[in-house]
Protein backbone atom coordinates (compact mmCIF):
# COMPACT_ATOMS: atom_id res chain seq x y z
CA UNK A 1 0.00 0.00 0.00
CA UNK A 2 1.14 3.56 -0.81
CA UNK A 3 -0.01 6.84 0.73
CA UNK A 4 -1.03 9.49 -1.33
CA UNK A 5 -0.53 12.29 0.85
CA UNK A 6 0.82 13.61 4.38
CA UNK A 7 -0.93 16.03 6.54
CA UNK A 8 -0.53 17.88 9.31
CA UNK A 9 -3.17 19.92 11.91
CA UNK A 10 -1.39 22.78 14.33
CA UNK A 11 -2.52 24.68 17.09
CA UNK A 12 -1.15 27.28 18.37
CA UNK A 13 -2.28 28.45 21.41
CA UNK A 14 -0.93 31.48 23.73
CA UNK A 15 -0.20 33.82 20.44
CA UNK A 16 0.97 37.15 20.29
CA UNK A 17 -2.94 38.44 19.22
CA UNK A 18 -1.43 41.64 18.08
CA UNK A 19 -0.27 39.05 14.87
CA UNK A 20 -3.17 37.94 14.31
CA UNK A 21 -5.78 40.40 13.20
CA UNK A 22 -4.70 42.08 10.07
CA UNK A 23 -4.79 39.96 6.72
CA UNK A 24 -1.20 41.48 5.43
CA UNK A 25 0.97 40.61 8.85
CA UNK A 26 -0.76 37.09 8.75
CA UNK A 27 -0.35 36.77 4.94
CA UNK A 28 3.12 37.53 5.03
CA UNK A 29 4.26 35.49 8.28
CA UNK A 30 2.51 32.73 6.59
CA UNK A 31 3.98 33.14 2.99
CA UNK A 32 7.59 33.40 4.49
CA UNK A 33 7.25 30.22 6.65
CA UNK A 34 5.78 28.42 3.53
CA UNK A 35 8.55 29.60 1.35
CA UNK A 36 11.29 29.70 3.77
CA UNK A 37 10.28 25.48 4.06
CA UNK A 38 10.85 25.18 0.39
CA UNK A 39 7.46 24.62 -0.19
CA UNK A 40 6.26 26.00 -3.84
CA UNK A 41 3.26 28.15 -3.79
CA UNK A 42 0.63 28.42 -7.00
CA UNK A 43 -2.06 30.03 -5.67
CA UNK A 44 -3.26 32.30 -2.74
CA UNK A 45 -6.64 33.29 -1.82
CA UNK A 46 -6.46 35.39 2.02
CA UNK A 47 -9.63 36.91 3.45
CA UNK A 48 -10.42 39.47 6.97
CA UNK A 49 -12.84 38.84 8.70
CA UNK A 50 -14.66 41.79 10.66
CA UNK A 51 -13.98 42.92 13.39
CA UNK A 52 -11.01 40.55 13.09
CA UNK A 53 -9.42 37.37 12.27
CA UNK A 54 -8.03 35.94 9.43
CA UNK A 55 -8.42 32.87 6.51
CA UNK A 56 -5.82 32.05 4.06
CA UNK A 57 -5.10 29.31 1.73
CA UNK A 58 -2.58 28.61 -0.48
CA UNK A 59 -2.64 26.25 -3.50
CA UNK A 60 0.79 24.58 -3.03
CA UNK A 61 2.58 22.08 -5.92
CA UNK A 62 2.86 19.73 -3.05
CA UNK A 63 -0.94 20.02 -2.02
CA UNK A 64 -2.12 23.08 0.35
CA UNK A 65 -1.42 25.04 3.08
CA UNK A 66 -4.25 26.81 5.33
CA UNK A 67 -4.06 28.90 8.18
CA UNK A 68 -7.20 30.71 10.16
CA UNK A 69 -6.59 32.98 13.10
CA UNK A 70 -8.89 34.01 16.46
CA UNK A 71 -6.99 37.18 18.09
CA UNK A 72 -9.83 36.93 20.48
CA UNK A 73 -8.52 33.73 21.60
CA UNK A 74 -4.82 34.66 20.85
CA UNK A 75 -5.23 30.96 18.89
CA UNK A 76 -3.99 29.81 15.07
CA UNK A 77 -5.11 26.83 13.32
CA UNK A 78 -2.60 25.65 10.59
CA UNK A 79 -2.87 22.80 8.19
CA UNK A 80 -0.71 21.53 5.89
CA UNK A 81 -1.28 18.80 2.79
CA UNK A 82 2.25 17.53 0.90
CA UNK A 83 2.40 14.92 -1.36
CA UNK A 84 5.83 14.56 -1.95
CA UNK A 85 8.43 12.34 -0.46
CA UNK A 86 9.96 15.60 1.57
CA UNK A 87 6.67 17.18 2.61
CA UNK A 88 6.77 15.59 6.46
CA UNK A 89 10.26 17.52 7.09
CA UNK A 90 9.12 20.48 5.52
CA UNK A 91 5.60 20.72 6.73
CA UNK A 92 7.10 20.65 10.36
CA UNK A 93 9.78 22.85 9.50
CA UNK A 94 6.78 25.71 8.66
CA UNK A 95 4.58 24.81 11.66
CA UNK A 96 8.08 25.74 13.94
CA UNK A 97 8.79 28.78 11.95
CA UNK A 98 5.04 30.00 12.33
CA UNK A 99 5.21 29.18 16.56
CA UNK A 100 7.97 31.63 16.50
CA UNK A 101 6.82 34.19 14.77
CA UNK A 102 2.88 33.91 15.96
CA UNK A 103 4.68 33.96 19.25
CA UNK A 104 2.91 30.68 20.26
CA UNK A 105 3.62 29.59 24.25
CA UNK A 106 1.62 26.13 23.41
CA UNK A 107 1.83 23.22 20.39
CA UNK A 108 -0.33 20.63 19.17
CA UNK A 109 0.25 18.47 16.53
CA UNK A 110 -1.57 16.15 14.68
CA UNK A 111 -0.10 13.76 11.67
CA UNK A 112 -2.06 11.79 9.38
CA UNK A 113 -1.44 10.01 5.56
CA UNK A 114 -4.13 10.56 3.62
CA UNK A 115 -5.50 8.19 0.55
CA UNK A 116 -3.91 4.62 1.70
CA UNK A 117 -3.57 3.32 -2.19
CA UNK A 118 -3.09 -0.12 -3.40
CA UNK A 119 0.23 -0.80 -4.60
CA UNK A 120 -0.81 -2.41 -7.77
CA UNK A 121 -2.26 0.82 -9.08
CA UNK A 122 0.58 3.00 -8.76
CA UNK B 1 -13.73 24.41 27.47
CA UNK B 2 -14.68 25.34 24.02
CA UNK B 3 -14.15 24.21 20.93
CA UNK B 4 -13.25 27.28 18.27
CA UNK B 5 -14.35 24.46 15.24
CA UNK B 6 -14.97 21.07 13.55
CA UNK B 7 -12.67 19.61 11.16
CA UNK B 8 -13.67 16.58 8.95
CA UNK B 9 -11.49 14.82 6.37
CA UNK B 10 -12.68 12.68 3.91
CA UNK B 11 -11.23 9.71 1.52
CA UNK B 12 -13.08 9.35 -1.37
CA UNK B 13 -11.82 5.81 -2.91
CA UNK B 14 -12.77 4.05 -6.30
CA UNK B 15 -13.90 7.16 -7.82
CA UNK B 16 -15.26 7.84 -11.43
CA UNK B 17 -11.70 8.91 -12.69
CA UNK B 18 -13.60 10.83 -15.68
CA UNK B 19 -14.97 13.24 -13.02
CA UNK B 20 -11.70 14.02 -10.99
CA UNK B 21 -9.28 15.09 -14.43
CA UNK B 22 -10.77 18.65 -15.13
CA UNK B 23 -11.10 21.57 -13.21
CA UNK B 24 -14.53 23.06 -14.12
CA UNK B 25 -16.30 19.86 -13.90
CA UNK B 26 -14.38 19.46 -10.23
CA UNK B 27 -15.06 23.10 -9.32
CA UNK B 28 -18.77 22.38 -9.90
CA UNK B 29 -19.05 19.35 -8.51
CA UNK B 30 -17.64 20.60 -5.25
CA UNK B 31 -19.25 24.48 -5.63
CA UNK B 32 -22.88 22.68 -6.17
CA UNK B 33 -22.10 20.00 -2.75
CA UNK B 34 -20.99 22.95 -0.50
CA UNK B 35 -23.41 25.55 -1.87
CA UNK B 36 -26.56 23.15 -1.24
CA UNK B 37 -25.32 22.19 1.82
CA UNK B 38 -25.84 25.61 2.96
CA UNK B 39 -22.05 26.83 3.55
CA UNK B 40 -21.01 30.32 2.47
CA UNK B 41 -18.16 30.89 -0.05
CA UNK B 42 -16.86 33.65 -0.04
CA UNK B 43 -13.55 33.33 -2.11
CA UNK B 44 -12.24 30.47 -4.51
CA UNK B 45 -9.31 29.20 -5.80
CA UNK B 46 -8.76 25.96 -8.17
CA UNK B 47 -5.76 24.76 -9.91
CA UNK B 48 -5.09 22.08 -12.93
CA UNK B 49 -2.39 20.32 -12.94
CA UNK B 50 -0.75 18.20 -15.47
CA UNK B 51 -1.20 15.89 -17.17
CA UNK B 52 -4.05 15.69 -14.69
CA UNK B 53 -5.49 16.28 -11.27
CA UNK B 54 -7.21 19.46 -9.64
CA UNK B 55 -6.73 21.14 -6.67
CA UNK B 56 -9.22 23.37 -5.03
CA UNK B 57 -9.36 25.80 -2.11
CA UNK B 58 -12.62 27.54 -0.98
CA UNK B 59 -12.50 30.14 1.58
CA UNK B 60 -15.83 29.95 3.55
CA UNK B 61 -17.76 32.30 6.01
CA UNK B 62 -17.64 29.12 8.43
CA UNK B 63 -13.94 28.53 7.33
CA UNK B 64 -12.33 26.38 4.37
CA UNK B 65 -13.11 23.98 2.37
CA UNK B 66 -10.50 21.93 0.50
CA UNK B 67 -10.31 18.78 -2.06
CA UNK B 68 -7.44 16.74 -4.48
CA UNK B 69 -8.58 14.42 -6.83
CA UNK B 70 -6.28 11.83 -8.13
CA UNK B 71 -7.54 10.57 -11.51
CA UNK B 72 -4.90 7.68 -11.70
CA UNK B 73 -5.99 6.48 -8.07
CA UNK B 74 -9.45 7.42 -8.58
CA UNK B 75 -8.99 8.45 -5.05
CA UNK B 76 -10.38 12.32 -4.30
CA UNK B 77 -9.24 14.09 -0.92
CA UNK B 78 -11.60 16.44 1.21
CA UNK B 79 -11.43 18.50 4.16
CA UNK B 80 -14.30 20.85 5.72
CA UNK B 81 -13.05 23.18 8.45
CA UNK B 82 -16.42 24.83 9.98
CA UNK B 83 -16.94 27.39 13.05
CA UNK B 84 -20.54 27.60 13.35
CA UNK B 85 -23.00 25.45 15.28
CA UNK B 86 -24.64 23.51 12.55
CA UNK B 87 -21.28 23.39 10.48
CA UNK B 88 -20.91 19.17 12.11
CA UNK B 89 -24.01 18.80 9.81
CA UNK B 90 -23.19 20.88 6.96
CA UNK B 91 -19.97 19.20 6.31
CA UNK B 92 -21.41 15.64 6.63
CA UNK B 93 -24.27 16.38 4.19
CA UNK B 94 -21.45 18.35 1.87
CA UNK B 95 -19.45 15.04 2.21
CA UNK B 96 -22.26 12.81 1.25
CA UNK B 97 -23.18 14.51 -2.06
CA UNK B 98 -19.19 14.56 -3.32
CA UNK B 99 -19.36 10.77 -2.95
CA UNK B 100 -22.32 10.49 -4.90
CA UNK B 101 -21.46 13.08 -7.64
CA UNK B 102 -17.44 11.35 -7.54
CA UNK B 103 -19.35 7.81 -7.75
CA UNK B 104 -17.20 6.80 -4.86
CA UNK B 105 -17.68 3.06 -3.93
CA UNK B 106 -15.29 3.58 -0.51
CA UNK B 107 -15.59 6.46 1.64
CA UNK B 108 -13.15 7.23 4.90
CA UNK B 109 -14.28 9.83 7.22
CA UNK B 110 -12.11 11.02 10.54
CA UNK B 111 -13.57 14.39 12.35
CA UNK B 112 -11.68 16.19 14.86
CA UNK B 113 -12.48 19.21 17.11
CA UNK B 114 -10.07 22.51 16.77
CA UNK B 115 -8.57 24.70 18.83
CA UNK B 116 -9.66 23.78 22.66
CA UNK B 117 -10.19 26.94 24.15
CA UNK B 118 -10.94 28.11 28.08
CA UNK B 119 -14.46 29.32 28.50
CA UNK B 120 -12.72 32.73 30.34
CA UNK B 121 -11.47 33.40 27.36
CA UNK B 122 -15.03 33.57 25.16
Amino acid sequence: MLNVGFQIYAELYDCNPKKLSNVEDVRQIFLDAIIESKLTVLKECFHQFNPHGVTGNLILSESHANIHTWPEHSYVSVDIFTCDGEGEEKSKKAIQMLKERFGAKRIHIKEFHRGIIPKAKE
